[in-house]
C-alpha cells in the first residue's frame, strides 16, 4: 500500500480525463426546450434573412441619387406615391423623383435604394421635402444580408444561449438537434455518512457531497443519478459502482476521506477497469482519482465537500463538457479584483483560495479548508498557478465566480 | 402624437422599474429542486457542525503538550491506546503520554487537542514515535467550529448555488423555503410577424422575440408564459395585455418596430394603467417603455430582437431579480480584454457594442444593429457609459458575457 500518491499536474489530469470522454448521442427537442442544450449538428436557415430589403427607420424610401445636394435650405422635392403596409409585400416601383412612406421593418419598393428618416423631411401636400442626402444602402438591411438560405447559422457543439434560440426561430429550426444530456451516477462513500434528512449520531456527519455533486452536474447540463451512501466495504462499493457504471455515462464517487478508504476506492475501480490517475497537484483536492470501468469514466473525488468542489470545477468540468458535446473554449466567468492580502503558495501545486469580493478588493478566506462556512461566504476562488510561490497584496487577480 | 420620446438615463429607468417590482410569495420545495432558486427565509442549522471535534488528517490524536520539543532525532514516545472507527463515537480519553489512531474525519477522543499526521510518526510495537511537534488545535476542526446549532447558515434572498445546496444538506434543511418563480407573460406585436414554424410570405418575418424573451426570462429563474403574436390593432392588443396582466406577475411586450406601433403600445398600456417611462438613453433600445397595469409591471421592448435583448440585459433584469426575491448585488460575469479598435460613442447615451473575444482582444462588431448574425458571432458586449465619448484602441474593457 502506497502512502504517497503518484501526483501529476492539473494540466495532465485534464488531458487524461478528456481522453475518457465519450460524446453523447443526438436527440431532437422542440425549440422551447433547447435553451442551454448543446447543438448536435450545424443548423442552416431555411429562408433568406431578411427575405426582402427592409427599412430600419420610419421614413421615405428613395433613390439615393435623388437626394444628392439636398439640405435644410435647398430640399430635394419628391413626389409621394403612397405607403407600404407592415407585413405585406409591395408591387410598387419608384421612378426617379418619387418616394414612398415605409415604416420601420417594412418592405422597400423596387427602384428604392435608401431610406430618409422622417425627421429630415417635411410633407407639403403630396410632395415630400427631403432636407438631408442619403447614400445608397443607408437605413436599410438588404435581402439576405443577415443570413442566406441554406447557410449555417449555428454550429455543432454550441451551447445555446437566449439569443441563439432567437436565431434558431429566425432560421425556421423549431425542432432542434441536440446532444442527449449525459447521465452521471453519484455515489457517496463513508461509514460516517448519514442522509441529510437524519440527525447525525456520535461520529456521524450528514452526506453533503451527494447534493453538491448533483447540483454541480445539473448546473453543467447533465442529469445527476443518485446512488446514495455506500459503506466503506469492498463488496458493497464494487456492486454500487458496477450498477452505476452500467446505467450511466460517467460515475462520480466521493469520499474515502481517509487514506485506507481512498485506497479501497482506487482498488475497486482497478478491479473492473483501470486507475489512470491517483493524486493531482492541486490544493485542496490532491487525492482525486481518474479511472474507468469499461468505457465509463469513474472519478474519485475527495471526501470533504470543499475539496471535492475544487476538483469538480478545475478538472471534472472538462469531462462533463466533452461528454455533453460542447466544443471550443468554455469561458469561465471571472471578475478582476485587487488582492487584499498575500496568498502564500507552494511551487509545483495549483492552489485554489476562496476569496470574498467587496468593492473591487478580493480578501482571501484562509481558515481551514475543511470548513463549509468559507465555501458559502466566499464569492469565488483565486487560482495560484503551479509555477508560482504565491501572490502579493495589491496584485490584480481574476476571481473565478462560483 | 410626440415624435420625440422623453428620454431618461439608464440609471433612472432602473430605479423606476425596480419601484414596480413586487416580491414573489414563498413556497417549499425539496432540496433536490432548490438549485438556483432564491431563499425566501433565513436557514438555520438544526445541529452543530461538526457535531464533534474531528481530525482532518490520518494520524494520531495527542495532547499537544506531549509533543513539545520532539524532532526527527529526538522523537516523543507515546503509548498507543487503539484506534477510532469511522462513523462511531469514542468513550476513550487520553492520559498524558498516550495517543490514539484517528482516520481523517474521525472523532477526537477526550483529552486530545491535536493530531499528528502519520507521515511524521513511526510505529514501534505499541509505541508511536512522534517526530514533529504539533500545536493545540492543529489538524483538527473543533465541535461546532463551522456552524452552531440554531445559527443562520444562509440568508433570505440568496440564489442557491451548488455549494449552498451542500450547506443546506449539512444543516438538515431538506425542505427549502424559496420564492415562487415569477410568471412573466410574453407578447409579440407586429402585423409582419409569423410563427417560427411558418415560412414568411412577402413582407413577413418570423417572430424571434417571443423566443429570445422567453429564454432570457427562463435563464433568470422565471417562468415564461407565451401569449403569441398579436396584430397591431388596438382592441386585440388591449385584450391580450389584459389577459396576460391578469394571469402573470409581469408582462413583456415586444415590438411596435415603427413609431406608430410603439405609440399604440404605449397608449394601450396607459389606458389600463400608467406609462412611467417612454424612451431610455440607451443604444440600441431607445424606444423602450416602462409601465404598469394595476400592480403588474408591463414593459414595452423594442421590436428588433437585438435591441430588445440589450434592454432586457441592462434594465429588465433588475425587475426580474427583485420579483424573484434575489437580494444584494447580482454579479454580472465579465472577462477583461483589450479593445482592438476604437469605439465612437455619443455623450449622454449608454452604448452597448457587441464584441468578439479572441486571445484577450475584444474586436467590436459594428455593422448594423438590426442584424442577428452579429448577435451570435459576438462573445458579449462592451458598455460605453453615458459620460463617455467613446473608447480608444488598447483600452482595457470589461466584456459582459452573453
Amino acid at each position: 500500500m502506497r502512502r504517497f500518491l503518484n501526483v501529476i499536474p492539473v494540466s495532465e489530469a485534464i488531458t487524461v480525463i478528456r481522453g475518457l470522454a465519450v460524446k453523447s448521442v443526438p436527440e431532437n427537442v422542440p425549440i422551447e426546450e433547447a435553451l442551454r442544450r448543446v447543438l448536435a449538428g450545424d443548423v442552416r436557415s431555411d429562408v433568406d434573412i431578411p427575405g426582402f430589403t427592409r427599412s430600419v427607420v420610419d421614413g421615405y424610401a428613395v433613390r439615393a441619387a435623388d437626394t444628392v445636394g439636398s439640405g435644410e435650405s435647398i430640399p430635394a422635392i419628391l413626389s409621394l406615391k403612397g405607403r407600404v403596409q407592415m407585413g405585406a409585400g409591395t408591387t410598387e416601383s419608384l421612378a426617379p423623383g418619387e418616394c414612398i412612406y415605409v415604416p420601420t421593418g417594412g418592405v422597400l419598393p423596387g427602384g428604392a435604394d435608401a431610406m430618409v428618416m422622417v425627421e429630415y423631411t417635411e410633407a407639403v401636400g403630396d410632395e415630400i421635402l427631403v432636407k438631408k442626402p442619403v447614400a445608397d444602402g443607408e437605413n436599410i438591411i438588404r435581402f439576405n444580408e443577415d443570413f442566406s438560405k441554406g447557410g449555417i447559422v449555428l454550429r455543432q457543439g454550441r451551447r445555446l444561449s437566449a439569443q441563439d434560440i432567437g436565431v434558431l426561430a429566425a432560421a425556421g429550426c423549431t425542432v432542434v438537434p441536440v446532444f442527449r444530456k449525459p447521465r452521471v451516477g453519484i455515489v457517496s462513500t463513508g461509514n460516517e455518512l448519514v442522509p441529510a434528512g437524519t440527525t447525525p449520531g456520535p461520529g456521524q456527519v450528514r452526506d453533503v457531497n451527494s447534493y453538491v455533486v448533483a447540483s454541480f452536474v445539473r448546473d453543467r447540463g447533465c442529469i445527476p443519478v443518485p446512488y446514495g451512501i455506500v459503506k466503506d466495504d469492498r463488496d458493497t462499493l464494487r456492486s454500487a459502482l458496477a450498477t452505476a457504471a452500467g446505467e450511466c455515462d460517467a460515475v462520480l464517487v466521493s469520499g474515502g476521506s481517509s487514506k485506507d478508504d481512498r485506497d479501497m476506492v482506487a482498488a475497486v475501480i482497478a478491479e473492473n477497469g483501470e486507475v489512470l490517475v491517483h493524486g493531482i497537484a492541486i490544493a485542496p483536492g490532491k487525492p482525486a482519482i481518474i479511472g474507468r470501468s469499461g468505457r465509463v469514466p469513474v472519478i474519485g473525488l475527495p471526501g470533504h465537500p470543499a475539496s471535492a468542489f475544487i476538483v469538480l470545477g478545475a478538472i471534472v468540468r472538462y469531462l462533463l463538457q466533452d461528454m455533453a458535446g460542447e466544443s471550443g473554449t468554455v469561458l469561465v466567468p471571472v471578475i478582476e479584483a485587487t488582492l487584499a492580502e498575500n496568498i502564500p503558495s507552494t511551487r509545483g501545486r495549483e492552489d485554489y483560495i476562496r476569496v470574498e469580493l467587496k468593492d473591487g478588493m478580493a480578501t482571501p478566506l484562509f481558515g481551514k479548508s475543511g470548513l463549509l462556512n468559507t465555501l458559502v461566504r466566499s464569492t469565488g476562488i483565486v487560482r495560484v498557478p503551479a509555477g508560482s510561490e504565491g501572490l502579493e497584496t495589491g496584485t490584480r487577480v481574476e476571481v473565478i465566480l462560483w
